[in-house]
């Protein structure tokens, strides 16, 4: 097994170098912190993530949870771990000090995700209760925030996003679940959850689900859904823990991030399922859109943790496997085998996985960046960073995640035939990192997001605001001689992009949406091969002013040199694709809209 | 799960249709034939795949071979599916009748192949056998003939592929399997094999390794590998069986294809393995060879056949699984919600799968229709087929497998959440097939035969040929208005194809192997999609020809009008990457070959 699974140094280098994190420090809200506190937080993750995760990687695979009279158990060190969490103020680390937590950035807090998701993400316990607790000191009564918040933060109560259902998936307009009011004001929930994921187990004394409901009579669609706090015990009128009839019909045994239970539950088959309101009626779903940026950047990095995993178990290996000669010494058998990594096309693999896996985080930290300021900052520049983020986040969390399947799917070609098999963690991390496309929003719903309405909004301010940025980029790529041909390539993409752009409007103009998304998500891969360029060239510039100004030696120069080579090939092989794409986007032919006459497919 | 897991309809389209299978019995070795017998056999591998295999799909997945006290023990149904599989002659079906065959050409036995393997491709044992016995037939002695090619057509005896070492993959070259001689004429074996598929198993009287080693005193590389049979269990003096010294010493766990032990095997611990030597000394790998565009269309077909099961259950579950309004209706919420494949996005995936797999089945069909040619005809015609078929090998092998991975992804995408889990049958092919690219020669390996030779073999006479006739069906496809385009289009991309290859062969020229094979990978992928557009038109014009003068309806009408359509989707969508890839290919930038100075990757 591979000893490394993510890079400390990248770490770094990003927050410190490429992203200046210190300087959230400037704003009152962050300013009991400064780079130590920062990086103690990444110090204790990680210590976390190297004691308690990683050891277990494969058993936590192997040893998947299996319901038993109703209840469900899970991994013996699930518990340990949740407390460990708790204890370091992990789970709280993004919440304000007046809720318990450590009021730390985004970007901090994101990171330590991306930390634990690297060791083993089949032990993705915390953000759920993160998740959920945000919910609840965003919206929640007082009452609501005092019962359940600190419980949740110290890792004893497990928190949960309780959304899908069986016929509301995408479609979450059409979920049914119901609530009805009670006298006290309290609501009968009667019901049935799907995937609900941590939705039950018994490394937590209690299951807080945040959960989604239509209070009867509620308007049809989107606009009559509301949340509720349903806990899985509920306190009697003596403060004594009863039970609040959510049962634990099902588990669904999934392919891979085995380690976390995915619920069927099923509330009020006796009646007796109790909701708490969270904040106003009909307003779930804009409560849960307002904390679904934070947790897709969630999802982003989980991606972006389990491709990183696979990229550096394919690194160690590429490095100590001998097989075969160079090409241009196939005749010398005397010769001793080389490593593979020193063949171009397992080179490539690498490089693939790097540019990927890279370039994935630094997006997510600047995701993360502009979720920071867009809280704390004022004016118009909280106005533009929540516009800014808005847009990246379809494609902070779909870049990841389709191309981190990708990678991974490379990290285990590496391995050859032995990629295919459990000794190695690659073919579990395959299976893991599958998922990430699908929830959250699918790939194709972040595309129609992106194209449907980020792009669109406010007269089309967000993507000005973008290209103002990598506009600055290239600015700054400009002042180097061995940069300036890349800024020049990007600044030919942001072109190819908006003419695409505007070649799919009239569409929009006439109203015809269903033309205007066909391709919707091969509008997403562009737009996100284009972004991801943007941050490469960025990474390009700092390691270049490093090597400049830094005058650094061995591992160091060598990590600067591997920014500006990775940059390379990102902009060779694959900002290229871009060609095909923007030639399909273009393209009149419409192939994939049902006309009336079917097809036999 | 799905009922369906292939279609008939498309099979015998093409091989009736578009490959006129039935012109191949005008060849006196294939005339004891005709079109209803090929049909037979079709039908009674299909009886088989639906009796005996497709029923034990997960259950051979999740009770996966254990090694026990030196047994292996394997699905019980695994015995009665090949005794079924001798008794009805399908793993003699390519063999001629004085080895006990049904002497049917390449064309039949593969599409048998395509069949069991979209039912249950953790059935994998028939084709090991069929290729293992092939290599007797064809280079052993008769004695060994006799003794063994009847147990083996009968399903009774399983036969290996041994070639993998734990130092020796993609590196036969590296092979050290000694083989000692003995003075009657048999050699002692001692040595280890690893990922031997069905190298030990409880369902088979005995186990028949082809396996490559070195006689002492061998030449090095290459030029030192012979091959050999050696059995689980020898005969005696006596004619007794006696355990041959083959110890099982582990079985590898793998994340698909579950159902077929993968074997570590370690041959003359005891000093008491006997291995029999077929053919020549020093012609093993040679001999290997010419087995290998066999072996090579198998597994192109296994993947196919996988992406095509899973195909056929994506497409299922989007006409039954309702989700959300189309995007013109967003706003009817009274309305109910519509079938998933009435989505545009969906739809594209749909015709993504269909592009891949039917294109995949094609290629493989004309791989093997080349085949049989090349094994029948005479003088220019055979030479010819075997150059081109030479030619069609690595994309036959690694477009099917590569795309056919992408596919599965696409199909495990179309189910969203319920893709993931275990109640509907993707997450296992998307496991499965994931194999397909590693195993029988590595994509990379793939790449650097098609480029680094069959491009160049004969002075590049191979390419010329297939040009020609991809040629031919430019110019069938000009003579109708609606297909003239698309040929066009075909043109234009060979002509790309073509620039391509002139600007590498430079490299070539100075002998610099290494730069001119360093992005062969991607020439690969490029030459691959332009190799089935030529299939897709060629569907299209039989298609189109069809449409015009059989005057069809209902479903026919709507399979020759969907292959019009899928064929028009692949030049739209697909063929379009090749713009990327060739301005990669053509691109100076060297990125991939290691320099002294070491990057840190």
């Amino acid at each position: 097994m591979a000893t490394t699974y993510f890079s400390k140094r990248n770490l770094h280098f990003l927050l410190h170098e490429v992203f200046n994190a210190d300087e959230l420090t400037q704003y009152e809200y962050f300013s009991a912190h400064d780079r130590e506190t920062f990086n103690l937080v990444i110090d204790s993750a990680t210590y976390i993530a190297d004691t308690l995760m990683y050891p277990y990687l494969k058993e936590v695979d192997q040893n998947q949870p299996e319901l038993k009279n109703g209840q469900v158990t899970v991994h013996p060190k699930v518990k340990e771990f949740m407390h460990a969490m708790g204890e370091a103020g992990l789970i709280g680390a993004g919440f304000s000090f007046e809720q318990g937590g450590q009021q730390l950035p985004q970007m901090i807090s994101s990171l330590v995700g991306f930390i634990l998701m690297a060791a083993n993400n089949g032990m993705m316990y915390s953000g759920l209760t993160s998740g959920a607790a945000h919910l609840i000191t965003s919206f929640g009564s007082p009452a609501l925030n005092e019962f359940y918040v600190p419980q949740m933060l110290a890792g004893k109560w497990q928190g949960t996003m309780a959304l899908t259902e069986p016929q509301a998936g995408s479609s979450l307009s059409d979920v049914t679940t119901s609530a009805t009011p009670q006298p006290d004001g309290t609501y009968k929930i009667k019901g049935q959850k799907v995937f609900i994921s941590a939705g039950d187990h018994d490394a937590a004394e209690n299951i807080i689900h945040l959960m989604l409901a239509r209070i009867d009579g509620a308007p049809k669609g989107t606009k009559g859904i509301s949340l509720f706090v349903v806990p899985k015990y509920r306190p009697d009128e003596t403060g004594a823990f009863v039970d609040n009839d959510v049962q634990s019909t099902g588990v669904y045994h999934k392919m891979g991030q085995k380690g976390v239970p995915a619920m069927h539950l099923t509330m009020g088959s006796n009646d007796n399922t109790l909701g708490y309101l969270v904040g106003e009626p009909h307003q779930g779903l804009p409560y849960m859109f307002q904390m679904m940026n934070e947790a897709r950047i969630g999802v982003g990095m989980t991606a972006a943790a389990i491709a990183t995993a696979a990229y550096y178990a394919a690194l160690q290996y590429a490095k100590e496997r001998p097989q075969s000669r160079r090409l241009n010494e196939k005749n010398r058998l005397d010769a001793p085998q080389t490593p593979i990594i020193n063949h171009p096309d397992v080179r490539r693999m690498l490089l693939f996985q790097k540019s990927v896996t890279e370039g994935s985080l630094s997006l997510l930290l600047e995701a993360a960046r502009l979720y920071d300021i867009s809280r704390v900052a004022e004016g118009e520049e909280k106005e533009n960073a929540f516009l800014l983020l808005d847009l990246l986040m379809p494609v902070a969390k779909s870049f990841p995640s389709e191309m981190g399947v990708q990678s991974v799917s490379q990290s285990l070609q590496t391995f050859g035939g032995y990629g295919f098999t459990e000794d190695f963690p690659v073919e579990q991390l395959y299976r893991d990192i599958r998922i990430t496309p699908i929830y959250e929003g699918t790939t194709g719903i972040q595309a129609q997001d992106l194209l449907g309405r980020k792009m669109t909004m406010k007269g089309g301010k967000a993507p000005q605001l973008l290209f103002a940025e990598i506009s600055k980029v290239i600015a700054d790529a400009s002042l180097f001689d061995d940069l300036k041909p890349y800024g020049d390539q990007l600044a030919g993409e942001l072109k190819r992009t908006q003419d695409v752009f505007v070649s799919l409007m009239p569409h929009a103009m006439k109203g015809d949406t269903e033309r205007y998304l066909a391709d919707a998500t091969l509008f997403l891969e562009l737009f996100g091969i284009v972004v991801v360029a943007w941050q490469w060239l960025k990474q390009a510039v700092v390691a270049r002013q490093a090597l400049l100004t830094k005058n650094p030696e061995g591992d160091d120069l060598a990590f600067y040199e591997g920014k500006i080579h990775t940059m390379k090939f990102y902009f060779h092989y694959e900002v290229p694709k871009t060609l095909g794409l923007a030639q399909r986007l273009k393209d009149p032919e419409v192939l994939t809209i049902v006309s009336e006459k079917e097809l036999a497919l």
